[in-house]
């Protein structure tokens, strides 16, 4: 099976959403359909489950990627920590702030979540500037711990976030990517 | 192995969270720790992988519902469904408002993310006074599918939402209860 082809036949492109000349990744059909849900976690447990990839811990970024990145660690044996948008998490936290196109978002993570020396998997649904994904790398390197890579489904080169991240030195795995949005 | 008291013991309860009074009960160390996670997974796997209970949909509420939904559906062999917070679907969606303590939120559905028919089991973290799995009800039963159960980690029975679910013909599946809060 053409993994990447399966996976993008079945992304639905939402025309002017949230905004117009925006073309939307939406990735609910992967979801709703058994055989696609499974083609898609399966490409990420096949990679993570080799021992030099096998993660300590799968940190996902509130909220698609708590979909992806709760299979995952279930079905690698290891814990799932949620990184979450500012004021969702009742413990303490650590925090960071980082730019959006109009303003800035904040994100936060437990201070006991991970671990020093945890090998972090950090994953959401998809790559667009790359500041989320930046900003939860840089709150579990605060705890200590080492992201091994970042992981999405969708990757939206033009964007520049993969290109960014990827220069930050923070190694990627994307499953489709789209030219133009 | 005594699965209620198990998980109990790995429920944080944060004082005075998120306003003061209120004992909050986070579920994130069950997700962290590998034992835990499985342990709690698999109690809903258990319980709806028999052919009475088994669902051709799980529907999972925003955002923590996602977690716990999302491996449960992957583990059943079928699709998962986000009901999201309002704005966050790009589809064509339905939409349900209810009434929270200070003002109202609202829930939507991807119109074409059930079909009459489907056979749903809706999950969430948790349930305090209900209301957000009242209205994801709703919304599913607006598209023609059946919800044959909710369920949730943790049933909070003082703020009345379990009761109301009941009486209003929804059987529920919880794990751990909370007097007090």
């Amino acid at each position: 099976m053409d993994t990447t082809a399966f996976l993008r036949a079945h992304i639905r492109t939402v025309p002017d959403w949230p905004a117009p000349g925006v073309q939307f990744r939406d990735i609910t059909p992967l979801l709703q359909n058994p055989q696609v849900f499974r083609v898609l976690i399966d490409a990420f447990v096949h990679r993570y489950m080799a021992p030099e990839f096998r993660p300590s811990v799968v940190a996902g970024l509130d909220a698609r990627g708590f979909i992806i990145g709760s299979v995952l660690a279930y079905e690698l044996g290891v814990g799932f920590v949620p990184i979450r948008k500012k004021g969702k998490l009742p413990f303490t936290t650590v925090e960071e702030t980082y730019e959006l196109e109009y303003g800035s978002a904040t994100v936060e993570l437990h201070t006991d979540a991970v671990q020093p020396g945890d090998r972090v998997v950090l994953i959401d649904d998809l790559i667009a500037t790359g500041g989320t994904m930046m900003a939860g790398r840089r709150l579990l390197e605060k705890l200590g711990a080492h992201v091994m890579e970042g992981a999405a489904i969708v990757d939206l080169p033009e964007l520049g976030g993969s290109q960014k991240l990827l220069a930050s030195g923070l190694p990627l795995f994307t499953l489709v990517d789209f030219a133009g949005h």
